[in-house]
């Protein structure tokens, strides 16, 4: 609530010059006066660093030094913020990260990678310099979710936190059911978009979407961010022949991470999941994120928008910006590193109903068969389909009620002994909205 | 940042406890040790204000000093923050926000209508005493929409802002067209389940929803609230015909709120408006509330939540005690009060397409005669649709391409020269996302 005057301009040293760096330059430069409007002080940029200072890049970057080693702009006396956009778990940026903070500089920082591996240790270092460490474009690009969560929604308790927050994955999952195609050719078809990481793994294995989701979860119960105990399913596995019987049955299928803490620990899982096709989740196309957080006062809020790209991206870097700027000072998780607990992870999930897919072989009595090993691993049915027969099999679609995944597994384990069954039955859990 | 131990607790004076307030108590209550973990100190409620102390309330009151006169609560030197949650946008809630400040207290407001009149002089007078005016609570329910946009936004330009912000004007809508019931009967259910203020009009008038709207607008575009440059139209004049005909045509009708920055002026509408069917904002039903927030660099975002409520709206409030008490210090509309424009008022609104609702007489020709009109008006159209003739005469439904209010307003002046249109005909414009 200074005058415009009041305070020399805050400095940024940016660190990293790709999409999301260069976003960051854009808006600095284009949005200078709205920016000293909206903080009572310039924000400017002081120096920059990127390995190969001849690339063209979009944005004119002449003002402002110039460094090829990440640490070294992090220590520069002529920086009050470093902006670590370059990413990357180990390395470059934990070490400049560190040196920023040793030096007494906030950090702003969109990698997700290094806050789910060190984010604990980071933060214990940040309040141990009185710094910040600030994040919210680590998680759902330009969503304002990091800050939802901490700040806006921090009178609740919360009860669970959703997400499908890794936009490559959706896409995939919506191309493949809108243009009946199978995974493997709407996988080549984002490689060649540009839409996957260069290990692949990082987007369809759920790892990158887990990384978020552990990052909110720090938040949201007040634990240390546990990377490890998040349980991560991909896609890879998700056929164009489930898509569409999940259809039939009402559902679209997510990478849906859930975070929620139970009396038997916390649980956090990426995993693909059946939601209800009219529902905000089911209705996400393409690279669209959605957060959905449950808080015990509040209910549930949604929050949608595009969770990748320069601009986005780069937005939620400068609402951190703006935020140091205007003097807010938060810590990195909501509540001090030190009070922060270690989360037992829940060895056993919610119960969930789940979505069954079964060939079955045309038999006499196939059906019985398959209910009664349902019914022995205690598994009641909600709703079945069953397909007419082509060549030797049907597909049988099952819906069941309220169930573990124990249960489900014990099933699918008795199932060939039945005899009835063609190939390996595909159990997806449904995830009650 | 700061340990537990190294803040006095934080005071709250409570006025008003309807709903709202005994949320709030609540909250305070119930997770004063959460409260405590993510800000580093207490909060406690001091004292609070009603003029009924004998009634019966879900809440136990009795650590608390009572007053019956708000600017009594406002001035005593026991409490740090004055949470105004009383309503009304003159009179005593004006008066007890006006001592607060003048005694050197934050306030936190729910008062969409007190901001909505005299928002930029509380603004102007917060600041002269170095204090805070938040106000979470008064938009959106527990929707965390102003932090969003002052805070998640605020390295945007925003380009336009939209809402469905009155529950009870989307429960009238989804439920006329779920129930197939006219508007008269559906207005009289929602009297009776209590969801209507006290005048009505205030809701189905669009007059609550404006207020939020201005609120909304200064913020995005940084000048002075101006509710009365709002265009209101209210849902009093929606049919079940139309609700039913949009719904073929592929849209919703829904109270929606539209403020953007054009080249002349700043636009602000709360106005029926027709929606994609497809869309989020189409989506929408019951009381649930949405806004869509459009920026620059970010694109998109929408937030979906509870628009009302005593947990949500109470979450809301106590998001603005916990900033306070984490030491976050931001102006009123995002930035300085002097330094927020006078807003040109727009004459002319953005060009949109049109939904044109026309019941056409059995008469030879009818249809020509009709679209000459709208092509003299500079109207094209879009789609068309005759439905068939029962008695005399037979709807016709037209999606026009974008054109003015004025082109609209012009050729329906001009339909009943032609002889072959029976009734008023409708027109609501189409919103496009």
């Amino acid at each position: 609530m200074s005058s415009p005057q009041a305070l020399p301009p805050l400095r940024l040293g940016i660190a990293g010059l790709g999409t999301v760096g260069i976003g960051t330059v854009k808006i600095v430069q284009r949005h200078a006066d709205l920016i000293a409007a909206r903080t009572g002080r310039g924000v400017e940029i002081t120096a920059v660093c990127a390995r190969d200072k001849t690339k063209n890049r979009d944005a004119d970057l002449s003002g402002y030094a110039w460094e090829t080693d990440a640490v070294a702009l992090a220590k520069r006396d002529d920086i009050d913020i470093f902006v670590e956009l370059m990413g990357g778990h180990e390395g470059a940026a934990k070490d400049a990260i560190e040196a920023a903070l040793a030096t007494g500089k906030d950090v702003v920082t969109a990698n997700k990678a290094l806050l789910a591996h060190h984010g604990h240790a980071l933060a214990v270092a940040a309040e141990a310099a009185g710094r910040v460490i600030r994040f919210e474009a680590a998680v759902a690009g330009g969503i304002p979710v990091i800050k939802t969560l901490t700040e806006g929604l921090a009178g609740n308790a919360m009860r669970r936190v959703m997400g499908v927050m890794n936009g490559t994955c959706n896409y995939i999952l919506t191309r493949m059911e809108s243009a009946g195609l199978p995974y493997d050719q709407v996988f080549e078809e984002a490689r060649q978009l540009g839409y996957l990481e260069a290990d692949p793994n990082l987007d369809v294995g759920g790892i990158d979407a887990g990384h978020k989701l552990a990052l909110l979860a720090s938040i949201a119960f007040g634990t240390k961010v546990a990377f490890s105990d998040v349980v991560l399913e991909g896609i890879g596995r998700i056929s164009i022949d489930d898509i569409r019987r999940a259809g039939d049955m009402g559902y679209k299928i997510k990478l849906l991470g859930v975070a929620q803490m139970t009396g038997r620990g916390l649980e956090q899982r990426m995993t693909p999941c059946l939601v209800p096709a009219g529902s905000p989740l089911g209705q996400l196309q393409g690279g669209t994120n959605m957060v959905v957080l449950e808080g015990d006062s509040v209910g549930q809020i949604v929050l949608r928008g595009a969770g990748a790209g320069e601009g986005p991206t780069a937005s939620a870097v400068m609402s951190d910006v703006l935020d140091i700027a205007r003097g807010t000072r938060l810590t990195t998780f909501g509540q001090p590193a030190a009070t922060l607990k270690d989360a037992t992870p829940a060895q056993v999930t919610v119960a969930a109903p789940y979505y069954m897919r079964l060939e079955l072989l045309d038999k006499p009595g196939a059906l019985a068969k398959i209910t009664a090993v349902l019914g022995d691993a205690g598994i009641s049915i909600s709703r079945m389909r069953q397909y007419g027969h082509d060549d030797t099999s049907a597909p049988v679609l099952i819906v069941t009620h309220k169930t573990t995944r124990d249960a489900i597994d014990f099933a699918i384990e008795k199932l060939p002994a039945t005899a009835v069954v063609n190939g390996d039955p595909v159990a997806i859990r449904i995830e009650e909205l």
